[in-house]
Order: C-alpha cells, then structure tokens, then sequence
C-alpha cells in the first residue's frame, strides 16, 4: 500500500468542518456545545447523519457517545479512531471536532480505495472530553473505557442540573452508563490539534505524541495578619500578598529553570479584605504544573512545595495547599507511535515525536488498549477560543497519517 | 500652671466612650456611622446634647460638622480641637471618636479648673473624615478649611444617591456647603488613636507627630498574552501574572529597603481571565505607598516605578499605572510640637515624634493654620475594626497633654 494512494476529499472535509463549526455558536462568535444540550444534540445529530451517508452503522452507546462502523470481514477486536464533540464555552471548530472529521474523511477514503477491511474500523463521536458542564472531564472516554468513577448523581452544573437529570432530558439513561464499556478495541488513535505553536513555529506538518503530560494543579491559602496599610511598619507585617507574590514568583521559576516541556501558571487569585489600604490577611491562588516525565514533574512539584513553604517561614505566613488535580504522565503505545512515524516519513512530512501538555480522551484510552496521537499545526498556537484555526492544507498531511495507520491496523 | 492640676473625670470620659460607642452598631458588631445617615445624625444629636452639658454653645454648620463654644473674654481667632464623628463601615468606637471625647474632656476640665479663658476654644465634631460613604474624604474639615473641591451633586453613594442629596435628606443645603469655611482659627489640636502598634510595642504614653504621611496610591494593570497553560512553553509566554508577581515583591521590596517609615502594600488584584488552566493575560493590583519625607517619598515611588517598567521590559508585558490618589506629606507646625512636646515632658509622660502613616483632618487643617496632633497607643495596632481598642488609663495621659496645650493656647 502507497499511502499517497489514499485520495482525502479535501472539499468535503473542509465543508464538514465548516457545517458543524456553525452548530452551538452564538454572538460572540464561540461555539457552546456542553454535554446533553440541545446544541450539542443538534451537532450529534448532525454527525450521525454524516455516518450514515458514508454507509457506516451508527448507534449510541449508555453514555451517549455516537459510533459508526466501517464493518470488517472478521469478527474480534476492532480498530477505533475519532475524538470528542463538545467545546468549551467559547470554544472553536476544531479542538475535538477535527478528530471527528479526520477520523470520517480516512474512513472514507479507505472504504472507497481499498473497500471493506478485515478489522471493523469504529468512529467514535466522543460525548464529553472538556468536562466544561458538569467538571467531568473525559466523561465520554471513560465510560467506553469502564474507568469513570464519579457519580453522576452530584455532579452537578451551574444552574444545579445534575448530570444524571441532564442525560435523562437528553433521553439517556443514567443507571446505564456502565454498558457503554468497551472491551473489544484493538486500537485507538485519535488526531487533534496541537493547541500549542511548536509545530507551527517549526514548520513541521504533524506530530506524533509519545506522551500526554502529567498535571497537578493545587490551591494555595496563604494567611497573614490583615493590617492597616499605613501605621503597620514593613518589617513588623505579616503580609499574605508579599508572600504569595514571591511564592509564585518562585513556584513559576521552578518551571523555567527546569525547562521545556514544564510548564507552572498562576491562572486565578484571590486576595481578603481586598482594599488598596489594608495589608491583605489571606490570599489564595491556583498553581497549575504540568511535565511529560514522571521524574521530572516529580521535580517540579516538590521544588514548587519547598518553595512555598520556605516563603511561608521567612515571612510569618501560614501556607496550605490543597490538589485539585494530579494525574500522572501517560506514555502512549510504542508500536503506534513507530507506526505513524513510519507513515509519516513515507508520506515525506516533517513531522517530530512530541508530548502532549493538554488533556486528551487518548490518556484515558491509553490504560486499556494501545494508544496513539497525531497532532496538526495550531494557527497562532490558539485553542479554546472562536480563533482556533488550522487551515485545509495543514489538516491533509495528518488526516493521510491517520488513514494509514488506520490501513495497516485494519486491512492487511 | 502645673498640667497636673488638670483633673479629668476619667469615670465621665470612660461612660462617654461606651455611650456613643453603641451608635451604629449593627449585628456584625461594628460601627456604621456613614456621613448624613440617621445613624450618623443620632450620634451628632447625642453629643450635641453633651457639649451643652458643659454649658458649650453649640451650632452646626453649613457642611453638617456640629460645633461647641467654650466663649473666651477676647473676641478674635479661636483655638480649636476635636476630630471625626463617622466611622468606616465596620468600623469601632475610638477612630475619631477618641478625639470628640479627649477635647470636650479637656474643655470640661479646664472650664472647671480655670474658668472663662481668654480665647474661646471651640470643639470640632468632623462630619466625615474617612469619606466612606461617597469616597469623600476630610470632606468636614475640608468645609471648614475651604478647600474641599469636589461636586456634591456627582459624589454618589453605592445605591446612588449622591452627596448633596443626602446633606437635604438631613436637613442641609448644599448651596450653602461654603459658608463652613472659617478664616478665625488660631490654631487646631486634634488628639487621634495611633492605629499602629508603635507606641504600644514601645511602651510609651503619646505620641507628639511631626508629619502625616505622603500617599501615593496607583492602580497598575500588566497586559500579556493569554494562552493555554499547557501548550505555550514558558520560554514564549507573556504571563501578566508572572510580571505582576515580581512587580509586587520588588515594589515591596524598595519599601522593605527603605526601612521605616515607608510602606508599600498590594491590597487587591484581579486576574483576566481568571482560570486555573489559562496564562493570564490581563492583571491589575494597586499599590499603596506611604512615607512621611518628601524626598524618601519620591525614592520609594520612583523605585517602584522603575520596577514595574524593568519587569515588563524583561517580560515583554504592557504596563500602565493609573494614580488614584496622590498627597504630599503635610508636616505639623513646629511650635505646636514642641508645646505638646514640653507638655508631655512637664507631665512626666514617655513619648515620642512620630509621623502619622494614616490620614487625618489636621492635614487639611494644616495648610490653613499652625495644626498639631497627639497619639494615644492603640491595642495591638487595631483600627477600622470593632476590636479597635484603647484602655482608659492610656487615653489619660493624651487627654492631659491636650489640656495643657489648650490652656496654654487659650488661656495666659
């Protein structure tokens, strides 16, 4: 097989990807697709109807996730391919979408050149990646993979709709979600955007992920004495605001010294009483730190601890963290990653290995069967914003990766 | 004269303190004595009913301060002493009021002790000196210095109501706000709560200040780049909270490095967009800096300028900043000083010149007539809170300086 056989409709594609970057979108120009709203039923539907004109067999699982099925002449494990639906509140057309797209046009591709594989080749319409709704991260992947542990009972959104309500109004039933398990995958491999400018800034036409990173994110509560700004002398305050500005400070150094890939962001704070003239009795901030390596994020994370407690005695102050998040680093499949570079290479891309620093539904995938990415360029390195943007052009070269690794693992 | 004579009814003063220190008071237990409320008023009524207990002629203003007259022998300039009757929300019963009570204790006890004085001495009760209302601070004193600038009709309160239609609701005319300017005072004394821990923490009875403090405040904003917090590597990051964070430490830190008296405080800050997992791309902090020489003033303001551009430059931030308020230090006359300063001396008490690092009528009081003020400690540094706290036996030795400044001023 010449993987340059493989012909992409890249008009189709680009329609496709145009078509359902319109559902959910409101006035400000970003797409809102939340799990189980009317808006993200619309685009499911949408899709479904895409599925189906390519001849595939659709259903929807327990969790609400879509498949179509490019049926194979064997019975056993399946190949699997696709990424997720929904965006984040003013998300864009192509954060979860493009691997929905790509994942149809290979398909496509592969049935019209090569006719029915061996292995079955499942799509998979993701229910729920970004979590943005109910802060359930993943929901769809893993309830496919049989790793979703929280209940859906108390999750619960903004406006206090549980998620097991929320499915039951988008005609899902909750004490089912179980049966959405898969066991019969083979394979999974999914494309995305990078959402970062490496591959853009490089030049380079695809990624192949080897990992998807670690993540820890903690609160910081640091607490002071609150003072009167003028009459209480430097050195006899007890300052949270001047401990918490060199504690991120240093938490932030922690991650440049290290290098890339780490990363450390101080994204949200918060500062009691929080008037110009009182010497500020308590802050709080959010730490998010992220590496690819174990050690190295292992590194990060207790150069972070260390620093903030040794700003905490210098200074008076009582520090406490408390971890919204640690996951650990995930290494995807090796055989799939030497897969896809050798494609990559046969195609005549330029293309790298890389780790992935955003979350995907590959790192839930990853536990239970092997896993593998391919990341195309982000215009600007932009993502979760109306902006996200790659362009037809630099969609095809991964879109070709991805259908023939999908070739080799279900034809032959 | 020997000040000793002086006999304060401390039972009196005491009974006065608790008395008015229960108007206003809400379940939280603090103060809320706002300018023109009827809280405020029924504290005005409650001491206006004591001044003429102690047979003062009393009057109030076009700007609503209340007055009473101790009526000397001479007609001519007067000499003057008193503070502020309203509180901060929240507020306790000593910042302000400590210097209504000290001067009619004063007066009552000369009145007594020495009969008519030569100069009448007039008692001061400021209307509004902590501006909490309608961000209008020293407006009281400012009437009665003439030089308060503002529009009445554009002050507005947080429901909307604006100054000059609070002063009708409580029985004034704002047109005739200037004829509270009076051009016939000799000299003010104002007696005030140290609101800092200095004169506790040296043991020492008074305080004699020689300046009130330069203030600067700014409102800095940092504009970088938002951007996802995994994927932009921190060597191409333009984090506003990175640069914010080492703008706060080292304009601490010039404050730190002065030593005393200069301050610099962080009292509030807000991050856009404020998400754990997103590179902030705006944050705004004010600063707060205070110290009382001109020159040293001009060091730490400079060298927190100079911070915040190096930062940014290195950091390829934006950075503005936005002066919310600036006052130069206003020194105290001289001769006053040194009046209160023999006083204190001749009384045997321990005390010292200090500056004040909080805001006082007596700086507007200052440009327009020789001004001087004494410090009583204040309980572990405590103000603008219901535990704000003065023991009686340490607001008598204040209250015998102010009497025998007073005397010396009015009477020989």
């Amino acid at each position: 097989m010449d993987a340059r056989e493989i012909e992409i409709d890249s008009n189709l594609l680009q329609a496709r990807i145009e078509t359902l970057g319109k559902i959910g979108r409101r006035e400000d120009n970003g797409l809102y697709r939340l799990v189980y709203t009317p808006e993200w039923a619309e685009a499911v539907d949408l899709v479904e109807g895409w599925l189906q004109q390519e001849s595939l067999r659709t259903w929807r699982d327990a969790a609400g996730n879509l498949w179509g099925r490019l049926e194979g002449t064997e019975a056993g494990p399946v190949v699997a391919t696709g990424s997720h639906i929904d965006t984040v509140p003013r998300g864009g057309a192509y954060d979860g979408a493009l691997g929905v797209h790509a994942g149809l046009a290979a398909i496509r591709a592969l049935a019209k050149t090569f006719g029915q594989p061996r292995r079955s080749i499942d799509l998979l319409v993701v229910c729920d990646e970004e979590g943005s709704r109910f802060r359930s991260d993943f929901l769809g992947s893993a309830a496919v993979a049989g790793s979703f542990a929280e209940d859906l009972g108390l999750l619960r959104d903004a406006d206090g709709v549980s998620a097991a309500e929320a499915m039951r109004a988008a005609g899902l039933e909750p004490a089912r979600f179980g049966e959405a398990r898969r066991d019969d995958i083979a394979a999974w491999l999914e494309l995305h955007i990078e959402q970062g400018g490496t591959l853009e800034s490089e030049g380079l036409d695809a990624g192949v992920v080897h990992t998807i990173t670690g993540h820890r994110i903690v609160r910081v509560t640091v607490e002071g004495r609150q003072d009167h700004a003028g009459t209480t002398p430097m050195d006899v305050r007890r300052d949270a605001m001047a401990g918490a500005a060199e504690m991120i400070q240093q938490a932030i150094g922690v991650a440049e010294s290290l290098g890339r890939p780490a990363v450390c962001t101080a994204g949200w704070i918060e500062v009691r009483p929080g008037a110009a003239n009182v010497v500020p009795g308590v802050v709080r901030f959010t730490l998010d730190m992220r590496e690819a390596d174990p050690l190295r994020l292992a590194e990060l994370s207790g150069g972070v601890d260390l620093a903030l407690g040794n700003v905490a005695r210098r200074r008076e102050l009582q520090v406490a963290t408390e971890d919204l998040m640690f996951r650990r680093p995930v290494p995807l499949d090796a055989d799939l990653q030497a897969l896809l570079a050798r494609h990559a290479e046969a195609l005549g891309l330029r293309w790298r290995s890389m780790p992935s620093m955003a979350g995907h539904d590959s790192e839930v995938m990853a536990p239970r069967w092997p896993s593998g990415m391919v990341f195309v360029p982000s215009h600007d390195g932009r993502s979760h914003t109306p902006e996200e943007y790659t362009p037809i052009e630099q969609v095809l070269p991964g879109v070709r990766v991805l259908a023939a690794a999908l070739w080799e693992l279900a034809y032959p």
